[in-house]
């Protein structure tokens, strides 16, 4: 069998990490001026330069590779390798000094992403999902848990307030309201607990390809799902409503609350 | 002038956080039960062994000081000098592996908090305020920062759903619509960053004395100001709706809004 994604990727992924992370942390808590981009959302000069770090980086070793990056756009969207990047998912925690933010990377093959990094600059925490193989946090290997029942499940989700409306807002009430513990504010961290075990599911809505790509190897190869509110796999053209489970017997009872009981 | 704190109680309550670090660093991230508590909050072995081993500490150097604690009760509750206890401030963050928890150890003297730690024992982060001096994180001084403007601010609360009904809720959310940038789920962790100058505002309601008594010397201490909701200095007695403020020019608008604009 053809490894899906080769050696030489893999460390290129790992390098992007690194890049970033330097970045990154000479950033945290220092002063640093925020902007608001057209949805309203901040972003610094540690956003763009470390998306510029990584992206110097794939044009020097895969210079075929398509890019598609939260703050400087696509290039070769077409290509059958695409990098996936949000150099800081969760710009709120990282501006108010707390490290709950995360570099996401994702590989893209053919549409489908095949590697995620979740990276922690600050913790020095990096989750890394390959297709076909275990989840490895720090290079050790990490599982989700089992919890097949919503009334013991821990919910999370980023910002209910803001990732919701209408029947969105009334399924994710139905499922928050089955679930034993719900907790916001974590943005990818959280997907980084449910592929370690500690949390059961985090369902979130209007996530962009570089928020959601990265996590799909990181959950699935811990041993957990994600999917789109219909079930469907996750590709760059997914609405960007998830549900990811740590327990695949907990997605049908979860999508079944969203839908609408 | 006589220091309202002397060296051996600020000595005892390091001490305390370094007890309380030892016993919940080794429970993090492992197999750990949790219970539910009569309120419906979780509960775990470290939270209960940690404040046993403060509890212990307390007993022994200052055996007439009074303590109150949130897992094992109050003793001596009436003494000039009372030890206010939270092993686990954030047991949700705890147990779901996010490491934005805190140990708060505050003292209280004749009712009124004068000496408070946040310890976040994963990260190896200590604040530590003290009456009438600055601010320590890890013994460097902070200062919160100047926002005069609730349209510039950044708000945290935990858990808005939770701690806010009827016109408490009417007045969150007039104070949230008026801010530039709203976060939750953070715990302590928010009122650290707003004493180190990352965050404008946290406003929680439903906190017990050992969730808020650690609180306003560290925030005091690094020019900030925590009172009610009315505007009155927090104690022993007060009804757990807190405002904090890193420009104490914001809290008479924030007040206002919450009051009703």
């Amino acid at each position: 069998m053809t490894e899906e994604v080769s050696a030489a990727r893999i460390a290129l992924a790992e390098a992007l990490a690194d890049a970033a992370r330097a970045v990154i942390s000479g950033h945290f808590r220092r002063p640093l001026a925020v902007d608001d981009k057209s949805d309203l959302t901040p972003v610094t000069v540690a956003d763009r330069a470390a998306e510029a770090a990584m992206r110097q980086l794939i044009e020097k070793r895969f210079p075929d590779d398509g890019i598609i990056g939260e703050e400087h756009g696509s290039i070769r969207g077409e290509a059958e390798h695409v990098w996936v990047l949000d150099p800081i998912d969760g710009t709120k925690s990282f501006i108010s000094g707390i490290p709950l933010f995360g570099t996401l990377i994702a590989l893209a093959r053919r549409g489908r992403p095949v590697l995620g990094i979740i990276d922690q600059p600050i913790l020095g925490e990096r989750w890394l999902g390959v297709a076909g193989r275990g989840t490895l946090l720090n290079g050790a290997p990490v599982r989700s848990r089992r919890c097949a029942a919503l009334e013991r499940a821990t919910l999370f989700c980023t910002a209910p307030e803001l990732m919701f409306q209408g029947e969105d807002a009334a399924g994710f009430a139905r499922l928050r309201g089955a679930v034993k513990l719900f907790r916001a504010g974590a943005d990818c961290y959280a997907y980084a607990q449910l592929a370690g075990g500690f949390i059961d599911l985090v369902v979130e809505g209007q996530l962009k390809p570089y928020d959601f790509c990265a996590l799909a190897p990181v959950i699935e190869g811990a041993g957990g799902t994600i999917t789109d509110w219909q079930g469907r796999a996750l590709d760059l053209g997914s609405d960007g409503r998830v549900v990811a489970c740590g327990d695949p017997a907990l997605a049908a009872p979860a999508r079944a609350l969203l839908a609408g009981g």
